[in-house]
């Protein structure tokens, strides 16, 4: 099956560039509300569920002992710019648990804010682990072993409690398995499980209804959500389509991205999940199509899909700030 | 027509994105050598085409007046990553002609290479116009303006003298109109055209043999393609797939990279040309596509072949430095 083209890249009046994806929207109930392409098929998906991967980290009672808020919990759920902000937020959750940035096992990079880039090298600095956009994520794995009495060395690793708490959280969401023969590393050394994008549209629809979760789970999935949408830019960063996305509509939409082209999303008040790819991993393209999905599925609030659909159309400029093209939805989502 | 996966993206085992896109192979004639998915489609070429619109530079005779040779030539042709060995060329290139990076008009952007971003903030200072990419060729422009006694203002429009010179010798090389209706603005603020591949691919044919281009063009074009050829690094910068393409048989190949995922090159021994697109203007997956061509073209040569079949396939590491995947040519060009 041939995914539809779903955003076109405009170079003048010109289509320049296409990109194809699949797109599942799903109920808590796992019932299709709308489909696109092919979303029975296995995919990572890499930092789109990092919200699922911090449930272990609330319901361990992790959170409440070190006195996680919103601020530290969308922080264990993002993919991060290496801002000062989440940078410091990171040391202080590693303090918390007795632990610094030598602890993580994320590996290092500079910082996916250009300026803040710019200024950790005016600074003389350089990155750590800390500046990975994982961090916030993986001090909350660590935070979780201490607090549960668990070693925490090697806990990127297949096969370590920690990892084995994360998966079958997984599964226990999504309801797909997560065996050996689908699993993959991702680029912050933890394993990845590629799953149908329809079982993640159906788990972040459980996420933001609490359906199907259990009390204790749907308590911790909605904690988590509630933070991320409280604080998009700790989640994300200066500029990101999660920041702009998020708080287009505050505590109404839940999106995130990951890498190679993924987004999962919720839409509370609709009782729906959302999870799409694009083919060719080009997260420029799944930004245009989450905020048209959105767009669409928010089109009985006006101003909401007004402001949805303006996001979902993004300028391309010349190097002297001229408007040159645009990124659009193509037909198939328009 | 839908274009063939040719370049697959795996992690561990399984294939986590996949690139689509369409190849000309064509000598000097304007026959097929070979072909994949649709060629007869008009795309932009952006700075693919450097070469190209360098002509103007050596048939003016400011080239010589100024008395430049590889390392300007192949400048002029570049889209450099901003090393201080570009910059300072750059600017002595100006200099010749009575001119400054004011004169620029293609706008300005930090050094594509990451260590020479670093330096630059390390040492306090911000990227002017001599950091764009496309500084070399906004020189070359510069000069044949000033040579050619053609004033220089506002020499990045459609419509000025500098850039119908561009156009003519884009329309000679290519055997393709270069009309208004197909015309875009690149990034540093040139016209671009959109015309098939298979008019690239001819063209660079052309370029590389000298063959319908009359006797003062073939040797310009032969001059600026050898330039290019004995300087990769000034042609692209440390690190990139195209010095090191061209590195892998010194004086034998030609590759040229342009935005949103094309390449032209040429391979003078065969007398062929070549031109390619990712759909989606994917430039890592462009690389591998390149790379794939020409391993299948130079297969005679089986130590040549096994060095551009090893660049053909890429490993993608995890922030630790492990490999957890690779991209690698599809079964269409394998």
């Amino acid at each position: 099956m041939t995914n539809p083209v779903l955003v076109e890249v405009l170079r003048g009046s010109i289509v320049e560039s296409a990109h194809r994806g699949a797109i599942a929207v799903y109920d808590a109930a796992g019932r299709t509300v709308w489909e696109i392409g092919d979303t029975a098929k296995p995919v990572f998906p890499r930092s789109a569920v990092k919200a699922i991967q911090a449930l272990p980290l609330v319901e361990s009672g992790a959170a409440d002992a070190y006195g996680f808020g919103n601020r530290e919990l969308a922080l264990a759920c993002a993919s991060h710019s290496g801002e000062p902000e989440h940078v410091e937020t990171a040391r202080s959750m590693l303090a918390k648990a007795g632990l610094d940035e030598v602890a993580l096992e994320c590996g290092s990079h500079w910082p996916g804010n250009h300026g803040a880039t710019v200024a950790l090298a005016r600074s003389g600095g350089a990155p750590n682990a800390l500046h990975n956009n994982c961090s916030g994520k993986h001090s909350g794995f660590l935070c979780t072993c201490c607090h549960s009495g668990i070693a925490h060395r090697g806990y990127v690793a297949a096969g370590h409690k920690l990892q084995d708490m994360v998966r079958d959280a997984m599964e226990a969401v999504t309801g797909a398995a997560h065996g050996v023969d689908h699993c993959g590393t991702d680029g912050c050394s933890i394993p990845t499980y590629a799953v149908p994008l329809r079982s993640f549209a159906t788990g972040f629809a459980r996420m933001a209804t609490g359906e199907r979760l259990g009390a204790e789970r749907a308590k911790a999935a909605q904690r988590l959500l509630w933070a991320c949408m409280a604080e998009p830019f700790m989640m994300s960063g200066t500029g990101c389509a999660d920041e702009r996305l998020m708080k287009a509509a505050p505590g109404r939409i839940f999106v995130k991205m990951g890498a190679e082209g993924v987004y999962c999303a919720a839409i509370p008040e609709l009782g729906l999940g959302i999870a799409l790819k694009c083919d060719d991993g080009a997260i420029r393209a799944a930004e245009i199509m989450i905020a048209g999905v959105l767009a669409k599925l928010l089109a009985k609030d006006g101003e909401l899909a007004a402001e949805l659909r303006r996001q979902a159309v993004q300028p391309i400029l010349s190097r002297n700030g001229v408007k040159v093209g645009e990124l659009r939805p193509a037909d198939a989502l328009g």
